[in-house]
């Protein structure tokens, strides 16, 4: 059986963070697809089409890496297509509290679904989508914090 | 004097890991009352009718539980009912924090109330009304996160 | 059936921050038992005697609180003494995260046992048993860290 | 060069913890400016013209501290300020995690700013802006959590 | 490249939630390598020989895992046996923090080296192997929480 | 006044996280005491004055910055030196709740004395003491975690 892993986050935007947990996951599995969260209540900062597409570019060049764009619990859509792995990066101990209850709720819901978890780099652990957002909004250097194959400014 | 305690939360919905509470702390109290927190501003995801109405069934059988919508300060409840305990559950450090935070502040608006702490059971460590309602948002089978006596899909 | 609680510990020495959670907590049960935990292996800094003497003190004039000395499990204790809660006082994150996995082990092994927590109160958040004997170990000023029915310089 | 610290927030309202923080820091630094954070998107609960003159009042005899209404990312304000100290008070760890993040980012984006960090006082720990909104909301007694110089019910 | 784990502990003794976790995480690796860490300066409280037999009674019907003890540091053994990553499972907060300490010196170690955590099961987060010998020690039942081909008392 | 702080620590062996906090303290301070306790009950893994002289020679071109080797209390050598500011960087959440603990007991104890703290630098969040005794205890390569000017292998 082919192993399958959901990368699913709202990448709202896609950082250096998450890249590199994604680079580095590639050796353990057959198949990674970034899973991008749509929430029809909810719009986005940056726009969801420019959001897959910037994830896409950042991915080019890694075969077993898709970009998807999914409504709905990420454990339906793991069943939907067949995979077995839910991958997360982990940066403080903070993000692991709220990460162990999701990921035993997606097990309670769906128990044929285990958690990965990497630890993001040091360098990368205070990096998170709502601080790049917070630092674009007021015209800061926000493209430190994205890989280098996004420019947020356009 | 008798021994009353509040149990105090929104209770959008009322799961499991807050009916097991009520239950092992029934043997320590006279009285407990579980008081939904009423807030004008923000109506809540079930009807605020519904959640008292489920969580009556839930405790049907419990003489000394009693359910009840309050508005205000959870302190000023205590005083009008005469309640010198305050009940919480205790799920993770980030909890814990939060808790502690209320519980002192609590405290300094009417020195006569204490906070009595239990753990939630491990198997409910995860299980918190907002998970809830987002599972039950996106179709998933929340009700395994609920006492028996509801049903969320109604 | 009578609320007998279990106050385990080594308190060694007993300090402010102890004495508050008991003082507190004399409202909810009908005993309270401070268990002070006996280890063969390894002798406290204080003498075990000592520490009893100094703890039926400061409990002098309660009447529902006893204090003994114990040896073994904490659980196999509240057995022999129909003892069905163990009283806890929580300071800090890291305390919880002990507490819990603590209190859920003893659950496994004695079904009937429940953990009560309460609060410590804001000026004894830091004061540990370890830090008293640091300070006195040094000749610092513990006295201020523990009843004024105990004198540590003695 | 002189030593200037911002210690930035929205002081929504300014609470005892808050002024403990910069009068203990005043020893530090030759002058430290008190930065109210404007968000243009959102209203506070108090009004900000209010808030600057609330501040003004409690540090009216400290001449090396400033009030002042700022816009923007706190590291350009301090770049504007010729500020190169960022100044923060830690209550909890979640505090500590949060503060983190926010100061590594500050420092990736202007490397010659540092944060400097004192703790809260004890009795502090639980006072923050949006508890004692919440207090000061349901008609609470909100005044012994701000400077006596300030009265929220005005 | 075969996709080779180490999971490194010292196993004094093996419990279910460190069994749990390899179970799942066979399906990730084409081989898992127990290993376990020989400390010549602390002799363990179960024999290190007897901790061995044990894991290979656990896992007898996995082909995929073996058991090995091993002195010295992780990182090293992982190169001797071409192991570019490490398994570690994941219980609460402060495990987290400890792990992610460890497995950034690993990465800067041996930067091929990659850690992988999955999140114990929540009726395992309280049980580790200090407990389980606390317990042991004072003749408590621990053989629920070691797995069913073990025995504590032998 | 002169602004004198102290960074107190056993510095078993000085790492580049250590190093770091004073260099960037430097502009905070008239005077930086670098304070090496001894513990006379317990010898260091490093010898007490090569981890003195090694500390000279990271601080040898920082004229305000002076290491000494102390007995006792942090806060009687504070007395007895006018240092008014203990200097403790901050890593980790873990850390955080026990530098508070140890920050609000000292200023129990010395009135005079404030804790002032910075922040570790990312790269060196996961760099202790005890980890770099591990690596070097096993042959591993530990100068990479120490300042340029000491050398652990001689």
């Amino acid at each position: 059986m082919k192993k399958i892993a959901i990368f699913p986050g709202s990448f709202d935007p896609f950082t250096v963070g998450h890249a590199s947990v994604v680079h580095r996951a590639i050796p353990l599995f057959d198949k990674i697809i970034i899973g991008i969260g749509q929430n029809t209540n909810k719009k986005g900062f940056y726009d969801i089409q420019k959001r897959k597409k910037w994830i896409e570019a950042v991915f080019a060049k890694s075969p077993t890496v898709e970009v998807k764009i999914f409504e709905g619990l990420t454990v339906d859509y793991c069943k939907k297509v067949d995979a077995r792995f839910i991958l997360r990066g982990l940066r403080t101990s903070a993000d692991f509290e709220y990460e162990r209850a999701i990921g035993q709720v997606n097990n309670a819901l769906y128990s044929d679904v285990e958690t990965v978890f990497l630890l993001t780099r040091p360098e990368h652990t205070a990096i998170s989508s709502s601080i790049v957002r917070e630092v674009a909004r007021h015209g800061g250097d926000a493209n430190q914090f994205v890989p280098k194959e996004m420019d947020l400014t356009i």
